[in-house]
């Protein structure tokens, strides 16, 4: 019946200018600031403090009308039970090891300022499209979740909150389980401060001449924030492993939401590294400015450079999950990746 | 206007494992109670008993969040005028040789105790991918529908009930005319009882070697419940066969849902047969068991074996239309498909 | 929150027969009377007269379920700020080119009497797929709309209307900007009357043998209605031009929609004409008849006669913009086009 289903969702739209290596692009995007998206959800009182819960949420590409990803409802796509017991949820979601990089980054993982752009994904940290930890969702996935809210991805309130997540990798026996990913997390907040830590790891596909061995990937990171009088401080570090080839990225990030009025400014400072001989690696600086036309709705606009060291390869993911705007395509044929600068200004509203 | 608009859907989710033929899977699947769907239908009373009605409804692979199969609206998408005279409704639909496989199983056509495994469906049992009687929906359908609530599926009450429906094969003038499909069901319920009967036939594609020769499909079928004190027991019988090929497939199956508390316990044997020379087949046993948390959610488990007889190749199909887990593809791969067995644990729920 | 979630559509099958070249085909189609879609929509109230909008809406084949073209959210995915000053429309849209030829048609660009056979679209008629003026619908696209309801498309009243489109092209800095879009459209509506004219011009791929030297296309039309005791009379006309090729196609139509009793009798004549050597072109006659069973619901029939002259290959577009019915394949294929004849009967339900 009709009235169990909530509609929601998040439509963001801007228009972003990104310069690098020699080139550069002018374009509309899409999830500047949040990520645009289109949902169903639900939670049915089953009696006792038990309740059952679905969540379908499509992630957009609203400058084309597009869903993002190869699924419909690609950001989320759960069905859950909860009670006093916690929450176990089934269905494809947020893997453990992805929340830090996004609820501590002061641009909340949008935009050009998103930490991730350095920090994780794309392809460009080192994880390859095979591998779990690469991935903001995982499919096929059962979590049990502590302290937060049924259905949701917040805690109760002070306390502890933590979930615990593995990924079937489906394989058929005898064969590699590549695409499993176990992993968890643990937090506390407690009024104005907030921490968590998280541990993953998971299977990629074997490395060449290597048939039958696949890679093991581990994911480690930990981030806090703390409103003090005038801002939100935001503090993250993360380090990713691979058994056989036995690389290593070092990743680390500050930043601040400063109040300014009936907006805000956002400003954020990553760093990364590779183990390899060149030492490869690449800064981030960010400012933004959101402004609250009312508590759904937002305009804002930010600036962000990217400075490549030795042979970095890093460059803009873009809005929703970098599919969009072929920014690693433009910037990344053939040509150094050099320094880079993005900016946009857009408009996002939650409903 | 909004509230011309229901959203309604299931979400089923559930951990299972399969083994067959010397190998074996543990997945994440969908589907093992009720079909994971989500729709959007609305009716308009035109006043004098007529109405105006939608239905637009996708299967779902929430495991992964996809919908399932090639179209959004795969599991229905109509548009129907509805009065006195019966309804007739236009598009994608569920055909009328397929319900009795369903509606008349113990298990509803759901999980690996689904009677379609080896009655129906898949490929494996005689209809190729051309053959409209393959296929659990039909695209271009016209329907004529009698005694069933406007916009619905099931009887008024007690009486008569029917549907008679043709595909159009959209084919150009002088080809053949495959995807052609007419069908008709007639069915009679009255308190505790329920059964139908079912007659269609179709144009599949030409075989090797007879250009412009389409080969026709036929399948009858027929089924009942009853609703005795304890259970309500179901029956099934069908043959499908193909004028070409002269292949013949016979199949029937008996099951009972016996009540048992706040659930039920769904039990079901069914049995297959090919009249090639070696007599090719297969049988299932399956039991299972429900618990309602609520009338809208439910756990469920369910244990089903297959043994397939001198060179049957029947597997399970797993959630939402087999496309999901890959087991035909993991079970199949050139290896004597033997004896199988599938279980799930999992959860359902309705809104 | 749910409150602020509109969900809207319209569903319109019909069984439709097209006899052109010497073949027919007999298909169920969609979108004869109106555009079979489902969509997601709201405004937000900022107060001040400021408004935050958003528009998802998708183009359905409700005769196999899927959605129209390569996008979800084809038909419309916008968001938008309104207040005084008027609107700002970010995402993919109908450009302002688009609505002359619809707008003022009497068959509204839908069924076989659709004016948009022969004198827009379907490349068939000068524009190629790389061109956007070919396009009923753009990706990218940022407009200022004036005079227009917040978050719609038509007239707040008397008065002047307008809206200015520009295209982002995307392409990286020093290459051709293939899909840059700049159109505009003025209006002015006032009691019985209704009047527009609009201009835009596009960049298209280069032409073989002009690597680097992109095609702009240009595009001019205007249209008006009028509605007098009986009847509101429509009349458009427009041209089409390419600066390389110096293709030039010049179309104009009329026609009238007969109010009669619970209904009204559409009836059109366009005509379209090439400059090229030969003068290939068409005329097109059709009529029909549209009853209303309420406010929200009709049932319709056309019949629509397409002539063409010397080489012209006009045919019929179909349903929610000829990707459905494959009638362009099924009549051009190597064959004369000569004259054709399409009619339909279907229903059609707004939500």
């Amino acid at each position: 019946a009709q009235s169990s289903v909530t509609v929601f969702g998040v439509l963001d739209a801007d228009i972003s200018h990104y310069s690098q290596g020699g080139v550069s692009k002018t374009i509309e995007s899409t999830s500047g600031n949040g990520p645009s998206s289109l949902g169903f959800r639900g939670t049915e009182d089953l009696g006792g403090g038990l309740s059952a819960n679905f969540w379908m949420e499509a992630a957009l590409l609203n400058d084309t009308g597009a869903f993002a990803g190869s699924a419909l409802f690609g950001r989320r796509s759960t069905i859950s039970i909860a009670g006093n017991f916690g929450e176990v949820r089934l269905g494809r979601d947020a893997p453990p090891s992805w929340w830090n990089n996004v609820v501590f980054d002061a641009f909340g993982g949008a935009g050009p300022g998103s930490a991730t752009n350095i920090t994780k994904g794309g392809g460009s940290n080192g994880f390859n499209g095979t591998n779990p930890l690469a991935f903001t969702r995982v499919n096929n996935a059962i979590q049990y979740i502590w302290g937060v809210a049924p259905n949701g991805q917040t805690a109760f309130g002070n306390g502890i909150y933590g979930n615990l997540m593995y990924v079937f990798p489906e394989n058929v026996s005898g064969t590699a389980a590549i695409g499993q990913y176990t992993g968890a997390r643990l937090g506390y907040t407690n009024g104005p401060m907030n921490a968590a830590v998280s541990y993953a790891q998971s299977k990629g596909a074997p490395l060449p001449g290597a048939a039958g061995l696949s890679t093991t990937f581990k994911d480690f990171n930990l981030g806090g924030s703390y409103v003090v009088g005038v801002a939100k401080l935001t503090a993250h570090v993360g380090v990713n492993n691979s058994d056989v080839t036995r690389t290593k990225y070092t990743h680390w990030g500050v930043g601040a939401s400063i109040f300014a009025g009936a907006g805000s400014i956002p400003v954020s400072y990553n760093s990364t590294k590779q183990n390899n001989a060149a030492g490869d690696g690449a800064d981030q600086f960010a400012i933004g400015y959101v402004y609250n036309l009312s508590k759904r709705t937002v305009l804002y606009t930010a600036i962000s450079h990217i400075r490549n060291k030795n042979n970095g390869t890093y460059t803009f993911l873009g809005g929703n999950g970098g599919g969009n705007p072929g920014l690693q395509t433009a910037f990344g044929g053939g040509r150094s990746f050099g320094s880079g600068t993005g900016t946009d200004f857009g408009i996002r509203t939650t409903f």
